[in-house]
Formats: structure tokens, sequence, C-alpha cells
């Protein structure tokens, strides 16, 4: 990936990376933040989107690209962290994407918090999978995956996936996804997504 | 695999499983158990083995093998839970294994004890690898590995690895390994194997 992290971890004889079981934070990997800014048009309400943004530029989600070689028989590992929050109704999501190469299962292991996982294939079929803190999740192949983060802490997950997988974040910038998560009377409620292409 | 697990998950459409994120053990999905019987010469120390089995059939570590498809592009996940103890004085271990296809990696996070991940590969290389609770590790491809407990409680951790790739527990049970963890002094030391070939 080019990324610090390629140039911390040894992929050729193996490395241990800490990771709070909990926070899903490493004192020694290199995150990356995902801001509101570059999220724009993903989220149902502009005007909430807009007001939002002029009063901070908030990070939504933190994760841990840990430059892990994009072959064959390789396992990319890592963390990601989804702040608690909303715009409008919506609840905070991950910008979600398909793999490159589409045939490419993931494992994911939740450490805390509560949401779900949110996955479409091209076809149309889709999944809300809820989670939970101490939950495994399978993503099968073929489905872009998103986590929505419906609690009040951290949505926290360790993740893993084949190196050859890549990602694809352009189909679903461009087309959205289906569905939404929104809150309604206090709880979670899944719609159409009117932005959906 | 043909177990009762591929049965029970939806490698189609996801899933999620639970897995304590302390114990490492599910409520929904089915352990398999490695016993002492199971691991006939693999022990340093063949008498205190013997004595070892008499007194009990104990045991040795469980994990979970979900029944994921063993094929290109999936990812097949679990916990694994290497309890505590000795024979004679070497620390309880994981059978270990080579990939079937050499050239793949594995994910692992460890979620609670402490010990090893003991690595070699064809060429002779190995390495052992501290890890404990909070830790992610990064099994290399062509590595065989074994988890090696040298702490007083369950060595627990979630692993992901490519479907494709396999297990080859032949190799390591003719062979062995080319190193030992035993306790030297109350701490672990790493020694040759005199049973490797």
């Amino acid at each position: 990936m080019g990324n610090k992290n390629s140039e911390i971890f040894d992929y050729v004889r193996g490395f241990t990376c800490d990771f709070d079981s909990v926070t899903g934070v490493s004192k020694t990997a290199v995150p990356t933040s995902r801001k509101l800014s570059q999220m724009k048009g993903m989220f149902a309400d502009d005007a909430a989107y807009a007001a939002a943004l002029e009063k901070e530029d908030t990070v939504v989600y933190d994760f841990y690209e840990m430059g892990a070689p994009e072959s064959e028989g390789e396992i990319a590992m890592g963390t990601s962290i989804l702040h608690p929050g909303k715009i409008g109704d919506e609840y905070y999501f991950t910008k979600g994407h398909y793999h490159s190469k589409l045939d490419t299962a993931e494992a994911y292991y939740c450490m805390s918090g509560e949401g779900f996982m949110l996955i479409e294939n091209p076809e149309g079929d889709w999944r809300a999978i809820p989670m939970k803190g101490g939950e495994a999740v399978y993503v099968p192949k073929r489905y872009a995956h998103r986590t929505v983060n419906t609690g009040k802490t951290d949505l926290v997950t360790f993740f893993a996936f084949g190196g050859e997988a890549g990602h694809d974040y352009g189909t679903i910038e461009t087309k959205g996804y289906r569905k939404l998560i929104v809150e309604r009377d206090g709880k979670p409620e899944i719609i159409d997504n009117p932005k959906w292409k």
C-alpha cells in the first residue's frame, strides 16, 4: 500500500501488533482517519451534512491499513473504529466497498459496540446483519460491506481478508447503497436510500 | 469440511457467530477437542506423556472448525482455546500445521492469555513470536505455525485464513518441530527438539 505501516511490519518473517481488545486502538500502528469532509454526498440529508460540517469536520471513523502485500495468499488485517453519531437521523457508517476481486470474502470479529454489517451484491440482494461486541461476522463473496454504528459507543472490529481482494470504493461512491439505517422512535430502522442510482 | 458447523452457517449470504471475547467459547458453533491421546509422540518426554495419559486423557485444546468452503476467495475463521499445562517441563501446544497450499498466510488476534506463536519454514528458518491478549499476530506464507501456552490461563485466539489454504498436519506429525518451549527456572526457554527428524 506504500503507507507507513508497510515499513513497520515484517510480512516475510511475521510480526505482532497491539490492538486494545475493547477500543481497537494500537500504540504501534499508524491509523487512517475518515473525516466528515471525505464523505460528501454519502449521507441522505445534504442540509444536515452541510450544517454538521460547518460546525466541525469530525472524524467519523479510524482504521488501521497495515500495508499487507496485495497478492494472492496474503492476509490483510487490522481494526476499524467507527464512532457513534448521526447526520440528521442517519447513523454514522463507514464508506463501504466491494472488493476489486469480487469473489473474495472477509472475516470480522466485533470487539465492542453495536450496529449492523450492511451488505449488498451487484444483483441487488442485501442484508443488514445485526452485530455486537463478542460476535464474529462473515461477509460473503460478491457483497459490498459497510458497518453502521447504531450504539452510543465506538463500534470496533478486527478484520481479515485476502491480500489479493483489493478495494473498490468507487462503485459505492457513485451508486450509493440501496438501503440506509436511520433512527426512528429511538430505534434503528432500515429504509430505502432515496439517492440510490 | 462436512462438519456440523458447515450446516449451521450461511456462507452464501453471511452470518454472525458469538465467541466470548475473553474465553473464546461459542454458544452456537460446535467445538472440536484435541485430547492428549491424539498427540502421541509429539511431546519430547515420552515417559511423562505416558504417565499423564494414564492419569487422565486431558483436553489440551479446543477449536472451532467453522466449515468454510475450501475454495479460493473464501475466508475460514474461528477461535482456538489452548489450555495451560505441561508434559514434563514442556508447555502445552497445538499440533501445528503447514497450509497444504504453502504460500498462504494467516491472521490471528490473541483475545487472552500469553505464550508464543512458534513458526518454521521448510528451509529451516524459525521464530518464536511472543504473543499475549490484545495483540494481532501475522503468520507469513510458507511457515508452519503452532501456539504454545506458557501462561497460567487459556491462550485464546481468533484466526482467519484463506479457504483454499488447507491443512497439512502430516509433515509436523512426521518430522516434529525444530524447537521446543520448556520451563526452566519458572521461565519459558526455547531449546532444540531432540526428536526432530
